[in-house]
């Protein structure tokens, strides 16, 4: 079976609004193997809304609709399918009766604009709005199937989620379980790899593996169609160990996990406590550990200093030091580290220093940065990145390369001795 | 001129992604007059690409791309339009200089695949990437223009701004013109906040009021359509006043402004200095103010002091005053709040403290936040927040309160006397 998304609305149009419908019922039909091959956004205009719908049956056998549903002149959407598909609009009396008693509740007047809400097309199963007030309906003519819900994503979502979506799934028939794996990198770029993958990419049928690069990682969605989930896992965990032989190195993570979340919980997981010093990040580091639950027994706190007197003043590193090296330097991110370290008696001390960009600082240009991480004992790593993003990307991208710094330092003092 | 927006990526039909880029595209677009009849998602499929080409040729004079234009085998946008429209690829000089100097300064390895990046259709114009690898491109054949642009936001946001958008106006040429502002409350609700406006927006025409709610925010969008720029700025500038008149006391900024930007802009241009004590935000106060240029002339830094021993060795608070109080109460912020005030010699000291939840801490429930703002000479606001969302909403809830109340506190402080 194969999907169209039809968004009606002219305020997707202006851009006031992101389409975020169109995201949710892709992601919940990927999930029960249902394709969807164009997503298309019309306004508030029964000629292209009919143009639309058209050109969508000629590509799709189940037509999505959102929005239009509304009480107002500019909501035209079962409308138009209506005169479309030669089907009657007839009041549904349950609607009706859940419409009136939303005004009797309010104490408002009730218009005939709002009973036009209740109409349905002739013959489709109503599907209840449990939100808001417009229903939505799912109905079929020659063959393909027509579902319409209302816009806000308030309504729609779980309209979708527990009305529409299991009807779909009886309409597309036990074709099979799908089933996705997302693999996280960090350290590589997506053409290096998949430039390395490329004879695994070539012959992908199933699972097929989809790369896709943003803020720095790249990730693999692999998704395996088979008849029964067993199958689906022990294609997925084939295809996982393939990669792993030639890029292993870079996989930190799996699914939902990010660089922060994963972080956090070796923290918490081997009992392990920081603290930070951050210059030209100023607290994201910090702050983006702190997003996971339970990180209170791993993270101390730290320290922003954002100025060379604050990193004199707050830090103990004395000024002609500071003088000598640079702000931004190997050095004043290994004193930052191991001061933090000693400040807050902790496992790890983190530093970051830089250039966030876009102008120099401290004698180096932007997007140079440098991180250093101290061990209690008084092991040091350091690093250089030189970025070339706008400021606040420079700043994240710093973040994500100490945390991964940290999850590598972790996995390698936590390594069972062989 | 009439647009259509073509998002190309496999990613966005499987519902990884949001199509943000239609949304930001079809907004700059109004602001120059140019009409979006559909916006169409496909993915990376050449034959249905073409045939997404063929439809919005059909109906509009200006194709707009985004995506496809990355260095691996599923990125055939530029292929793609080529074979359509009979054009050649080749090389662009300064984008291939770019793409190589990117990965020397990166010390990583170009492969053929990167260096496809720098293919261009044969006569275009093509347009910088200032911020990744792909440059993007205008072409016309046949009296209908294509732009490609890349996908990543970071990248076609300013392409489509700095560069797209003047051509295309220039292309679009003088016709009526549509003119928006975006008014952005803090500290009352939508449907409040449409109550209160439900005259203006029932006999709302031109300019036409758009209310959005997003993250505790609340903004309304002014679009006016008119002659001349003059025009539009006089009837924006009037519905403006009319809503100054009912709420103009939660109004904090126009536009792009946001409640960091503005505190920022604030601090810096009466030059105040700050710095924080964060415990529940863990460094997100000072980081969001970090995101903005020019702020190591405000901001000086801070501490985090998630733990209580923190709060004692680093801020000198002792822990009998933190047994009685609790770590979660008004005099527990207040003397963060004048500790690192202190600590750092500055005009404001904040003080965050709170249980971001889920579970409680320091004897309240989740969701209770105390913020303290001290000001050099002794002044102290407090407030307390009582939030129901999740932990990361409420710590982001939690920054936007303080830097709403440094704002006011700043207005108040620099209001000239009448």
């Amino acid at each position: 079976m194969k999907a169209e998304i039809i968004a009606v609305g002219s305020e997707l149009l202006l851009g006031q609004i992101n389409n975020t419908n169109a995201r949710y019922i892709s992601s919940g039909l990927a999930e029960i193997g249902v394709d969807v091959h164009f997503q298309t956004v019309v306004g508030d205009n029964a000629a292209r809304l009919e143009d639309a719908i058209r050109i969508a049956e000629d590509r799709a056998d189940l037509l999505i609709f959102t929005g239009g549903l509304g009480p107002t002149k500019d909501d035209l959407t079962k409308e138009t399918i209506a005169r479309h598909a030669g089907k009657q609009l007839v009041y549904d009396d349950a609607a009706l009766r859940s419409i009136t008693a939303w005004f009797e509740r309010a104490g408002r007047t009730m218009t005939d604009n709002n009973r036009k809400q209740a109409l349905v097309l002739d013959g489709s199963t109503v599907l209840e709005n449990r939100h808001g007030m417009a229903p939505g309906m799912l109905a079929s003519s020659d063959g393909r199937h027509y579902l319409l819900m209302p816009g806000p994503p308030k309504e729609m979502e779980p309209m979708f989620t527990e009305q529409a979506k299991p009807l779909i799934a009886r309409l597309a028939g036990e074709g099979g379980r799908i089933l996705s794996r997302v693999l996280r990198f960090y350290g590589i770029g997506e053409a290096e790899l998949e430039h390395r993958l490329s004879d695994l990419l070539d012959r992908q049928t199933n699972p097929t593996l989809a790369p896709l690069a943003s803020d720095g990682e790249v990730t693999i969605r692999m998704t395996a169609k088979t008849e029964s989930r067993e199958e689906a896992v022990a294609l997925l965990d084939r295809s996982e160990s393939e990669i792993r032989k030639i890029a292993g190195e870079y996989i930190y993570g799996y699914d939902d996990e990010t660089l922060p979340s994963k972080a956090a919980s070796m923290l918490i997981g081997h009992n392990l406590t920081i603290a930070a010093a951050e210059s030209l990040t100023a607290g994201l580091f910090m702050s983006e550990l702190a997003e996971q639950p339970g990180i209170s027994a791993a993270m101390a706190g730290g320290v922003v200093t954002y100025t060379a007197e604050a990193k004199t003043a707050q830090l103990g590193i004395p000024a002609d030091f500071l003088e000598e090296h640079g702000v931004v330097s190997e050095e004043t991110a290994a004193a930052m580290a191991s001061s933090v370290l000693a400040k807050f008696s902790t496992d790890f001390g983190v530093g970051l220093t830089g250039a966030a960009g876009p102008d120099p600082h401290g004698g180096q240009p932007g997007g140079t940065v440098w991180i250093a991480i101290a061990r209690r004992g008084g092991t040091m790593e350091t690093k250089k990145l030189l970025l070339s993003g706008m400021r606040n990307t420079n700043r994240i991208r710093a973040v994500k390369s100490a945390l991964h710094t940290l999850i590598r330092m972790i996995n390698e003092m936590t390594a069972p001795e062989i």
